[in-house]
């Protein structure tokens, strides 16, 4: 039987999910592929670290130039994420004429377009499903399966630990940092929660789906991202009253030829698909103009889910490579003219806005006078007079506003002497609102 | 600008989708491909009939060999349906050297693996995601996006029409009768609506799922299979009683190797993501080895879903057909050992089991003996003695049990005197319940 060769960079927990699954289930991908996915090599930093036992330790070494320079290699699986040495190491692999899988959104989201290039030149195939909601194969379907849409919308709950988080927060009413503690001792967050809790996965993910879905590039740096730290549980429960779950999520809209793209927390309604996504669960709602709302739903992170696309990369271009067209087609097609990226001031959408006020007669119209200064429109209010630390919460939703207006009239209404903190503000998902 | 040329066999509801999309947006699919999608040809039984503006008049004839053999279409689309005649002009097609895309249920289900070896022969690609699921890329998930995986379970929502049904029968406690005719103005269902409420269409489409999910040849009419006409608004309370929503299934389970697979209306818990799929959307849970539980969602039929699917294939054979490799890979790989179908005798599984009966001492001490023995031990008892037509009703759900058993139980309880109607059995897919 004919066997195809494969060289791994890094074997953290993604890396060891490959090799158990080329190992424990070689008999099965042999069905499935008609040859055999055979591991060579193995680079990683320590080889003496104790590993799994499905990793053979005569595979190790650690010099990379070692697998990509192995003719016995005919794929090189990058899972060492970041983006430097794996960016030289991917073109390299690409320039020895190696096909590479990817996992590393980082990379992608920061270099996409320069890879897809680099392949093509080169002639070999790219992989990368793994990068964007790890077991999900929603990169193939904005390429492939739902190829002959327009997206009008992509929502996207992409970043498992921010969603566990919201989750446990919303279910048991706790607050921020002790469900962040949990998820650092459950592994679920890192010592440095910052990629996950600031948005800043989300974002990366965000571009490479922007890169996908509407062949835009745009730095995830640039795209508007905001986290969840802010959230409390009194907003939570607010949106409860309302009818809303909060959910962080990556949005992307096709607005008439521009193209809304941001990352934030986004209160949905309950009856929202994706409000009931929970957990360390992602899920990608993708709105075609032909096709109309899809769902795809799984983990998005973790040592099996992500091996699982992961190989399935392995198992499609290993396809190729017997058909001998692998590398052969360009890894995307781009639209004639990507959208242009609108600044988020530019959003229209709804406003939940929570302020804490002196609980004083006046008050609120002091308020609700700015906003209509700023043509911002009011369509609900609770304020309940509920005590808390410093004043009272008074809690309203908007029409439609301009994002722009909301930003000048908080910065006059937060100056007020009756406003006692910074005003909280969170997008509502709803088109249905009006 | 290289043009590719299509032709379509059958011009309906789906290919005037087809030729919406092709024509509609000829710019954006330009952009994607690189080339042009060009329809230059479209057969039909009655070419006077009244047609979408988008039909071109001039492309339409009445003869299919016109199509199959015109060296200006490099890939045709067979819309027609049914196994008779289409098997043949597809059959033709690929013998001819075109590239071929179905969206026939019918045919795949029936004549999948002929079909699938006739494209490798003739070493042309085969098209049919449009098959299973309208728009939902979920064939690719099997075939790709999931490919490292062994599939522990499919539990799909493919039929939307009964869906539909159930939905309205739930939320506002009508009849099965009463919904189906408001279907049937709606245009959701046909004037004899049996391929849709008898499990028939669903049935099908579940033997091209496990067909790509399995390597398993299955007949539709060997696969166990119920339809929804038994359902009453009375089960559907009770269900909900007990925290259930009722759904029609199509069930893939990969059990030790041996392959449950059956349609039927089935007890989902409210919690359940399948449990929220309502009106006439669809949905397919996988559940992988390695990837764990994933979720495909979206309309599951209808003119533009169901076009998005053909159309995205045409792209992918597009862009196949620019490289030189359309047809070089064989459309599915086989696992070495496809699993034997289990006889739904031997399914174990939770029971519903509504019992319409006397209402007097001692009867639920009859069903209770008969049932424990023949091994059913039960769970829990709804016996509210509400007043209805003939008796009152007993509602039980049992421990696991064994089909067989089950069956020989309820012909010896339905023999009973005081029990006046046959017993109403509905399977629960609840493996939390014990």
């Amino acid at each position: 039987m004919r066997s195809i060769g494969i060289g791994l960079l890094g074997c953290g927990t993604v890396g060891t999910g490959v090799v158990r699954l080329l190992t424990e289930q070689g008999a099965r991908l042999r069905g499935r592929l008609g040859a055999e996915l055979t591991l060579r090599r193995i680079v990683v930093r320590d080889p003496a670290k104790a590993r799994d036992r499905a990793v053979d330790r005569q595979l190790l070494s650690t010099d990379p130039a070692a697998v990509i320079q192995d003719p016995a290699v005919e794929i090189v699986v990058e899972l060492i994420g970041g983006v430097e040495p794996a960016l030289q190491y991917v073109l390299q692999a690409l320039g020895a004429g190696k096909h590479v899988v990817t996992a590393n959104k980082a990379l992608l989201s920061s270099h996409g377009r320069e890879l897809f290039a680099a392949a093509e030149r080169a002639g070999r195939a790219l992989g990368f499903e793994a990068s964007v909601g790890g077991g999900i194969p929603v990169l193939r379907g904005l390429r492939q399966g739902l190829a002959a849409n327009r997206f009008r919308e992509i929502l996207a709950i992409i970043n498992g630990t921010a969603n566990f988080i919201l989750t446990r927060m919303t279910d048991e009413g706790r607050p921020f940092d002790e469900v962040l503690a949990e998820a650092q001792r459950l592994g679920y967050a890192e010592a440095d929660p910052s990629l996950d809790v600031d948005g800043i996965d989300a974002a990366q993910k965000l571009a490479i789906l922007l890169l996908l879905g509407y062949g835009v590039e745009a730095r995830p740096k640039d795209l508007h991202t905001e986290g969840i730290r802010q959230i409390t549980p009194l907003d939570i429960q607010f949106a409860r009253e309302f009818g809303y779950r909060i959910k962080l999520l990556a949005i992307a809209k096709d607005r008439d030829g521009e193209l809304e793209a941001r990352v934030h927390p986004t209160m949905l309604p309950e009856g929202h698909l994706l409000a009931r996504v929970d957990d360390v669960f992602n899920a990608i709602a993708v709105d075609g103009d032909a096709v109309g709302p899809t769902l795809f739903y799984g983990r998005g992170a973790g040592m099996m889910p992500t091996a699982s696309a992961v190989v399935s990369d392995l198992l499609e271009i290993g396809r190729e490579v017997l058909a001998g067209t692998a590398g052969r087609s360009p890894v995307v097609a781009w639209p004639a003219a990507p959208p242009p990226v609108q600044s988020v001031e530019e959003l229209m959408t709804h406003y939940y806005l929570r302020f804490q006020a002196v609980d004083r007669p006046g008050v609120f119209a002091q308020i609700a006078g700015i906003l209509g200064r700023h043509e911002i429109s009011i369509s609900s209010v609770i304020q309940k007079g509920r005590r808390s630390e410093g004043g009272v919460p008074v809690v309203l939703l908007t029409h439609w506003a301009r994002e722009r207006n909301i930003r000048q009239a908080l910065k006059a209404i937060d100056a007020l002497p009756a406003v006692l903190d910074r005003t909280m503000v969170l997008r509502i998902e709803d088109e249905a609102l009006e």
